[in-house]
């Protein structure tokens, strides 16, 4: 069903006045903008609009608000949850030709930028100035996208997520109205944390338009290592005591040994075929080879060995490629197979016991789903690869996902670390904040009163 | 004018069948109810509750919502900018008897408590585990209080203020709900941050029952160090070179001349009367050698000299309380003062551009202001010394507060780093925020439609 119904064509010309032939209905760009990386069924929206310019957004918010026509932002549709997919039909708002850098403060570490700025290319853009930003979902998404989702990657256990890292937004909301949240300033107490709220909103409540975000510089020395396990409990419990030691590593990351096959597959490497870590250390030289040493012992008092080093910046971008490329391997294991990569976020303690008993419920529901983390945090993914015409096996899959979430719930964890909730864990933010969601949704009448701001996702309809 | 008109006697009585004798009237307890360390003019409640639990904190914010009676929570009084203050009369309900540590997952380095705990009294408990928590305003300040002003304090440079500690919390709504915000996961992706809306609301929308926050172990080597400078500038730009060169400093606190007088006075102590570097450095043995004797050359630099360390514990501690002690050493300066401690924070590069224009209006407006600053984040103190009966002199301070501000907002910094709005700052907040604030507002609208959570704060009457 269309959200546009006899209106149409009233506001179809109007957005075609504004974004000329920046406004589209041809088939392949709709389906193009009816999908994510997820296992969701698309479902294409009704046009897609290619705003150039805060204002423009503006303009865009302000006819759809007036014609009551869903509004979807979109960076470049590598959310995982559904967060993308226009399930009320509306239009898709396709940031990603706002791309500009617009303001860089080295001596600050912050820089300014559009909403379509992808991390790889903030960072390349970076690499000159010895700065970089180190929030790195596996994806190369746009920077507005991260921003909305509280996305996070393999440095959060030690630079944080995004919702660290971004000082300050420009959003538009429903009815056209701008908003600047935070300043330049590192720490503020003036007033409410808006920049807090929109960072995770998933585009609920307004289209970011441009944001700031924290820098770093880059360290003196950086080093990894992948480091593989006799089995599973090993790595984990490697990673426990690391964290529990206050080891400030940078990234430690685990991967099963189905997973590490494919890794193997995907990117022609021979790692071995066992639980693995990858890990690193950033610091002056002789804070690395602490770390490096701390580590090490605590890795082969738990069955770790055969360390393998990467110094040369070539050969660690080779292993953080790998790492990741994981997504893309994984469709190797199953290339017929559409990926369902559900995350969940437990306390650290909690971790092994929660990673076996998930290796086991995988295993028992007989499904393809390699195990792969950003352990650090507690938080780890279960990259589901499904037949998802098959009702049976997609019956289990969600009875699986249903109890991952359960049981990180109860261990007095989040039903997800990173991916959001989108359309699938709807159910379970209720079950994760009960009486919270209720408040949740008052402040989204409030500030989106026609429930304009991409639909059905967060809350369940009606 | 009460609040509490013809309905009073009703309201009083159901509060007292509830709270016994921990409900009072008693002037000289509601006379303390009615200050904080502030130079606002006190006014008291018009009733004093000491809730003991969080149901009992449900059952009185029923009653007052019944009653229309204003709710203002409160912990030590020592807030800075009127927070506690009940402007239009009510109820202060009094979280110092929920004082109790509920929860420690030394494993987990979290902890969950009532907020009616300090924050000495928390680090007292932790120290035989060896684990700390790191938010240390000059105060001994409550944590409920502290997560509602978004505290900060010596340690934020490198372990962030309340926003990154406060891992979740529990709240009592204006209505008598009670809602639970977060988990005991590291990060998440569930929904809104709701945590982060709360932290820094200045209880406008709700009571704080509960908070677990962030703990982290105790570093291997610590020392500290003072270092006195030939101007302000040398030693401000110390602190840009620092920060700028990604050092991971623990503390890095300036203090000007004229308050080192009052630090040694206070604390008999017998530093030089110059420009002051408070230095702490964390981290392994080699660590904490190598950042110290970089900064110790970018000090020399800049004119730094004669650095005394303190690495002992008890040395420490006596260096730190003196710097916390601050605001009582000030009191020194004109004992017959009421103390103005008025805060900004601009982006680093900016920070001695900001603090020499300021020391020249200080000295410009004739007016007894040292300043100090946790200088890493680029925030810094103005502590003015007043007779509050002196209108001429009083409105020297206000006209100086406001050109504070807004030199700080024209470098892209914020009205205040951590003292919060409060009464003083809500013009300030409009200045900064333009239209955030009417979004600040529908939210307090959504969640407190009759405007009894702590009235008259963060919002312009009317």
């Amino acid at each position: 069903m269309s959200a546009f119904p006899d209106i149409r064509s009233t506001a179809m010309s109007k957005l075609a006045a504004l974004l000329g032939e920046r406004l589209t209905i041809n088939s392949s760009i709709r389906e193009q903008h009816g999908r994510d990386e997820g296992y969701i069924t698309p479902v294409p929206p009704d046009a897609v609009g290619f705003p150039d310019s805060t204002e423009e957004v503006q303009a865009v918010t302000r006819i759809c608000n007036e014609h009551r026509i869903p509004m979807i932002p979109f960076g470049v549709g590598t959310s995982l949850e559904g967060q993308v997919i226009p399930m009320h039909g509306g239009l898709s708002i396709d940031c990603s030709r706002m791309d500009r850098i617009l303001e860089l403060n080295a001596e600050d570490l912050d820089v300014r930028l559009q909403p379509g700025v992808t991390r790889r290319q903030l960072n390349e853009y970076l690499r000159d100035q010895g700065l970089f930003f180190p929030v790195d979902p596996g994806a190369d998404a746009t920077l507005g996208g991260m921003a909305s989702t509280r996305a996070s990657g393999t440095n959060a256990v030690r630079y944080g997520t995004m919702r660290n890292n971004v000082l300050a937004l420009n959003v538009v909301l429903a009815d056209g109205r701008l908003l600047h949240t935070g300043t330049r300033a590192r720490k503020s107490a003036a007033g409410y944390d808006l920049t807090a709220l929109f960072v995770g909103s998933e585009g609920t409540l307004g289209i970011i338009t441009e944001l700031s975000l924290r820098l770093y510089g880059r360290e003196e020395a950086i080093s990894s290592a992948v480091c593989a396990f006799d089995d599973l409990k090993g790595a984990v419990d490697t990673v426990i005591e690391t964290i529990q030691m206050g080891i400030p590593i940078a990234r430690i990351e685990f991967l099963d040994e189905v997973l590490m096959g494919a890794v193997n597959l995907y990117s022609k490497l021979d790692y071995a075929l066992k639980p693995t870590l990858f890990l690193e250390f950033h610091g002056t030289p002789n804070g690395v080879r602490e770390q490096a040493e701390s580590v090490g012992e605590i890795c082969s008092e738990h069955g770790g060995a055969n360390f393998q080093w990467a110094v040369r910046e070539e050969d660690r971008q080779a292993l953080w490629r790998a790492r990741h490329d994981v997504a893309y391997a994984c469709k190797l294991l199953r290339p017929d197979g559409r990926l369902w990569a559900t995350d969940v976020c437990v306390p650290i303690s909690r971790l092994t016991e929660c990673i076996v008993e998930t290796r086991r419920d995988i295993d028992q529901s007989n499904l393809v789903a390699p195990i792969v983390g950003h352990v650090g945090d507690g938080n780890f993914h279960v990259t589901m690869m499904l037949d998802t015409s098959d009702e049976e096996e997609m019956a289990r899959a969600h009875a699986f996902n249903e109890r991952l979430v359960d049981r990180a719930l109860s261990m007095g964890g989040t039903s997800t670390g990173e991916h959001g909730i989108g359309i699938t864990k709807r159910q379970k933010l209720v079950a994760e904040h009960g009486d919270g969601v209720a408040v949740m949704h008052c402040i989204k009448q409030a500030l989106d009163p026609l429930n304009l701001m991409n639909p059905g996702k967060l809350f369940l309809d009606g």
